[in-house]
This record gives structure tokens, C-alpha cells and sequence, in this order.
């Protein structure tokens, strides 16, 4: 609609490498997985591991859809009151259970921390076959700023 | 898997009306969408409107869905750390067009500031057919408080 489109900053795509390093910083992200009339939405506490994302989780509509390897997509964003730069980091892939004996004791190494109080004794892992990422400075700063104040900055910014 | 169901603090649900309580406290939520390979995941400005979700948005996958009335999930979740509470509110239902004149001009009317640079000249509802939400003390507080320090607090809490 707009007939001036220089009036904006741009939107910056985040390359591969600078997706993971914001994937790092943060330990909540949303997993989205088609349903049966809606898409299933969670959020869930997970850990970058080898180029994959890896998630605790009780028997369940996660663990049933990781053992059809079921595609999905996981989402994190944040906010950097510092340089007003808001972003957000979409792995699209597959999840696959974590079944191997030497796999799970690789998994229950891992600085995973479940959000939700309960045995999480499955390990369950996003496979990636795409990666995107951008961050844009926000449109209103002031208006952000007293909404998502505090929010810590990411690490490698 | 646990023999000690007591040892955990409960997960509360939350009603209907905190559902709608605290995502009037929120800014950002995410947007699930089936997709052709995987599901779509998107972060997106929102405001709660006459018990609908309203966003706004330039041309492209989210308007294309909303004029398929398309099925969608809805996610919003924040952390207290004067409560240790962790909560989220999910959201299914089907996004509309807002078309009409008179619904255009409410919308432009609602306290909706784009995440986002640019345009954004179409607005979209999200009609609910179900909401659920969930509150509970977070499993490793000490963890928890040095990576979501100063996340702001709702306001109804």
C-alpha cells in the first residue's frame, strides 16, 4: 500500500550461522504441528544440539507425532531494548524420537531444563531442513519499550 | 513415568476469562498455519477485540489463509518472576478477513502497533472456537530467573 517504501528500515534476514547463535540465547520457543482441525501449538524448553533442536516431553501428542516423524515448525523471538531490534529465528523439519540407548545418554547430558514440573523422560529432536531468521528495528519503539521492557538482550548482540 | 505424582506442584488451567486476561497483558503472540511441507509459524502484533484476535498484515500468507477462513493455532505465554509462574494461552479457531467499511474503521481504531516496519493496510481476526490456557511454578527457578530476568509481569497477576 505504500507509496514510499524508503521510509522504513529494512528487514534484516539472518544468515544460517547468526540463526543458531540467537537459537543459543534463548529457552523457550513455540513448536507447531498440523492437527487434526486446528495445527497444535506448545511451547517447550529446548537446547540447540548438533545442528538440531532438542525438548523433553511426556507421552503425548509430541511424542506420538515424533514417532511419525512428523514435520513441524519451532519459533523464537526476543526483543533487544538496546538497540530496539526485535527477531525472530523458524526452524521448519521433522521430528524424530530419541530412541538409541547411547542417543538418550547423549540427551540427558544436555543443559535442558523443562519448564513444566513432571518426568519428561522422552527426548525428542527437530531435525532442521530449513532455517530463516530476521530482525527489524521496531516500528514504535516507545510503545515497545514500556511494553517488553527488561526482556534480557541475547548474548551475541 | 513418575511413581511420586505429588513431588510436582500442580499445572493450574486456566479459565476462560484469565485466558482472555492475560492476553489482553501481551503484545506478541504466534500464529500457526497449516503449510504445504510444514506448518507456518509466525510472530505477530496483536490486540484482543470483542472476543477475537486482531492483527495486522501486509499481502501474503497470513491474508491468502484468512480469506480461506483458514483453521489456526494461537500462542502466547510469559514468565513471572515474582511468582516463578510460567504461563501460556492457546488460541484455535479461524482467521477472517476484516472487509467490511464500518469493521476496517473499527479496526484502524484499535491499539495496534505493528511489530514490524511497513504498511501492514489489511487486518485479520482470529474467531475462537476453543481457548485454553495453563499456569505452573517453573521446574528449576534459579535457571529460570537468570535467563528470563525482568520479563515484565502481567498485570492481572
Amino acid at each position: 500500500m505504500s507509496t514510499q517504501p524508503m521510509r522504513y528500515p529494512p528487514v534484516h534476514e539472518l544468515s544460517s550461522e547468526e540463526c543458531w547463535a540467537r537459537l543459543r540465547t534463548m529457552v523457550v520457543g513455540r513448536l507447531a504441528l498440523a492437527g487434526k482441525e486446528h495445527p497444535e501449538l506448545f511451547p517447550v524448553n529446548y537446547v540447540v544440539d548438533r545442528g538440531t533442536v532438542v525438548f523433553r516431553s511426556d507421552p503425548g501428542t509430541k511424542i506420538a507425532a515424533s514417532m511419525d516423524q512428523a514435520r513441524v515448525a519451532f519459533e523464537v523471538d526476543s526483543f533487544e531494548p538496546a538497540t530496539n531490534e526485535a527477531w525472530s529465528v523458524v526452524v521448519k523439519g521433522s521430528l524424530e524420537p530419541v530412541l538409541q540407548t547411547a542417543d538418550v545418554i547423549d540427551a540427558i547430558s544436555l543443559p535442558l531444563f523443562p519448564w513444566q514440573w513432571g518426568s519428561k523422560g522422552f527426548f525428542v529432536r527437530i531435525v532442521p531442513a530449513s532455517l530463516s531468521g530476521r530482525r527489524f528495528v521496531v516500528a514504535d519503539p516507545g510503545h515497545w519499550a514500556s511494553q517488553l521492557m527488561g526482556i534480557r538482550r541475547s548474548s551475541d548482540e
